[in-house]
């Protein structure tokens, strides 16, 4: 299957990255080093937060960021000229980039990464950055405000390769584990990732066989310890439930235990106290509840009011797509060329970029909460810094002495070799346990959350101010 | 990059189909011959049609479905068992996919693709099907439903791989083509499908030089008769504009043409409007302005509806995630096991499915436009059929008679091979073109979109009465 072999990636680029390559190849501009930054500007769904994710996947990318003769030929196919295609040949990435742990709980505006070498080399790379990052903390954010709105001892898993945008699927599954988890459907991506797959039945093995009732026997047949019935295919209290029931008794007769039963229609609410009393009444009080059917996390929250009883969920579309807020607005740029800083000028003054080379630190408040984050010039000393500012307004800032500070991101590639990163989903996902836990409560709700703040130290404002007075009265 | 490499699409598969494939292979019903359909139920967008596409990467990837010896393993650490193992290492689809043609206009509830082999393939597949068919065909209908509001000679293209949902990009990107999208910004997918590369320059390039008139020219030195300048970095009317203005003017006095403009920000009906109006007066009409930002068909509609001037728009987020409406719900039902006919029960009605082996027919009205969709059984003669019927109103029904019928599905894969069908996106593109002349105007409009009527035969209204009659007093 050649179609879909990512084993190059040189071509998973914008057209125009290729193009201004070929152009800075002929005007000699290869050399000149350049920074650009990745962030975003929009909160997708209003989230207070957003969960970094989709660097492992990146930094292989980024290694494998090549060309071969099939991409060679294309591209000549297309006009390049021969003494640039011979340049790309020997193409590789050999820069630095420089990002959050996986898992990180970042924000608007802030450079989340930043990506330092030849002009060429970072710009060719910027189309794969921002797709794996984007789509990849889109959904780790998804699904960590799921996990939020769990009671304790209840799971959700991921079940949206159907529904998700084709081959996102891949990536949505390892996001939903990294934003909470506890496993997928999607088998290739549990092997890819190490994720732990996870089952039921469907409908169709129910309707294959003349009853229900022999179906659900046929089933624990081959999975005595491990089924979970699916009771809704024909009426789930009239029908589904009393079988399940008689099937969990023949098979506690053998000495198994009946796993669950699974609702996919239907009142969740309703139903699922009424599986519930009825398990009990039988004794089934093990039994577990499983449900599906376009589930997030207002519908979940919603459930938890009704007092439904539910011990793990099955997320598909919202979560694979993120319904309600399908995109994240990442951007990546340039903040540094050839040593000098550079601006990116916007009708709306929200929109200018920030210039040169910097770091990102958090500030933590006394009780131990994340309480501002500080994006400062690279050659700046935190512990010399008293104040940070709102970056467009001066009025606007913070005192910042006596509070703990932490750096948030580390150099994750150098001279294009990966260093090591965490890329075990499961591990990422305890991590951003760990940091959510410092956030405050307010800045996680879904309605009109706190708003976190982020703000630059006096000499980035001072410098960006400069800057935009340049280019309006150069 | 062994991580994407999907040479192998065996696991591309919810987990469940796998768990329920050795219950089928323990149980000795291998061999036993199913049906499933594929549909969808309810409208993306409110839209009036849907674009059936993907098919022929589901054909590429179901050819390919397979297990080698990673898989295998992968699948032997689950817990499945060795004999079940050594018949996955053998396993191939040897059944047979009923399709329309690729850029077939087509509508919910009906049986668009069926799947007929033994149980455990037709199974097996129902994931890489759902995922495939339901995202290129909902981007297909966006991208059309854009193309739909293009005013004459004007075109546009994908720009969306940034904001893609990771690798979902590439299927975007053709889809976006078969929708009418001239080109895409996409290298990979344009490689891999044939598509048009297409792309500008990004700020990136006029940041790096020290001026905007510097950074134009530089590009059109390497690009003469190629250039599309980015004018709104800096100050679209006062700086970008009046410098490619003067690079344009250079250009001709060197033989050559400036080909277009971009604007990416602001207020684009004004701006368009403008820059057309200073271009004309400096004798660059046959500069051509292209726009970007947050586009799709409602935007587009509305500029035209200003008198904006834009002979291009080049498209993202809103179309390659279909942002209004991320998900095409389609599924896949069992029709047909062991020579019965099947069906799905559900609390309600109209989500109940049609059983037994179907067939599709579409009915033209006098004028040649496209009238009903008419869902018959199998052995049924068309010609023999006078009414079709609501399927769950019986008053309900269209006379047929006398009308032009023609089946708009056809076998694509027999014993698991291929049969010959159009891959190339422009011609399917075509293909949709003519068949989109064929819908009443009234279905394609986006506000309450006139409702296509999909019928079925007598018999079939019968049968699914029949077998609903039997579940519920059995």
């Amino acid at each position: 299957m050649k179609r879909f072999s990512f084993d190059r990636f040189g071509l998973y680029t914008d057209f125009y990255e290729l193009t201004m390559a070929q152009g800075y190849f002929y005007h000699g501009l290869l050399d000149k080093e350049a920074v650009f930054d990745y962030f975003f500007r929009r909160m997708p769904c209003d989230s207070g937060y957003v969960i970094f994710a989709g660097l492992a996947d990146l930094l292989e990318a980024v290694e494998n960021f090549g060309y071969g003769d099939e991409e060679l030929a294309f591209l000549a196919e297309q006009g390049f000229r021969p003494e640039f295609l011979d340049y790309l040949r020997d193409f590789r990435f050999h820069g630095r980039i420089t990002a959050p742990r996986e898992g990180e709980v970042v924000f608007n505006n802030e450079p989340i990464v930043s990506v330092k070498g030849s002009i060429v080399e970072v710009q060719v790379i910027e189309t794969v950055l921002l797709n794996f990052l984007n789509f990849q903390s889109l959904i780790a954010m998804r699904a960590s405000r799921i996990e939020s709105v769990l009671l304790p001892g209840k799971t959700f898993a991921d079940f949206g390769l159907r529904r998700a945008q084709g081959l996102a699927g891949l990536f949505a599954s390892r996001a939903a584990v990294i934003g909470g988890a506890s496993g997928t459907s999607n088998t290739m991506a549990a092997r890819i990732y190490g994720l732990k797959p996870i089952g039921t039945m469907a409908h169709s093995w129910v309707q294959t066989f003349d009853d229900e009732l022999e179906a659900f026997r046929k089933y624990v047949e081959i999975y005595p310890d491990n089924a979970v019935l699916l009771i809704d295919t024909y009426d789930t209290l009239r029908s589904g439930l009393p079988h399940a029931i008689t099937v969990a008794k023949e098979l506690e007769a053998r000495g198994h235990r009946l796993k669950g039963v699974r609702i996919d229609s239907g009142d969740m609410a309703y139903l699922s106290r009424e599986v519930r009393r009825k398990l009990d009444a039988a004794g089934l009080d093990y039994v577990k509840i499983i449900a599906s059917n376009s589930l997030d996390e207002y519908i979940i929250r919603s459930l938890n009011l009704q007092n439904a009883q539910i011990d793990s969920y099955g997320v598909g579309t919202k979560l694979v797509t993120s319904y309600q807020c399908p995109a994240l607005d990442g951007v990546y740029k340039l903040a540094v060329f050839d040593g000098k800083p550079r601006l990116k000028i916007s009708e709306d003054i929200a929109k200018i970029s920030l210039p040169g080379e910097k770091e990102l630190w958090r500030i933590y408040d006394q009780n131990g909460y994340f309480y501002r984050d500080a994006v400062i010039l690279a050659d700046e000393d935190i512990d010399r810094i008293d104040r940070i500012y709102h970056p467009d307004y001066e009025f606007k800032y913070t005192d910042i002495r006596g509070l703990r500070k932490e750096k948030i991101r580390y150099p994750v590639m150098e001279g294009g070799r990966s260093l090591p990163v965490e890329k075990d989903p499961y591990a990422i996902s305890e991590f951003r346990r760990e940091r959510l836990a410092k956030l405050p409560p307010e800045t996680k709700r879904f309605e009109n959350p706190h708003v976190y703040k982020v703000g630059v130290s006096k000499k980035l404002f001072d410098l960006r101010k400069e800057l935009i007075r340049q280019h309006l009265n150069p």
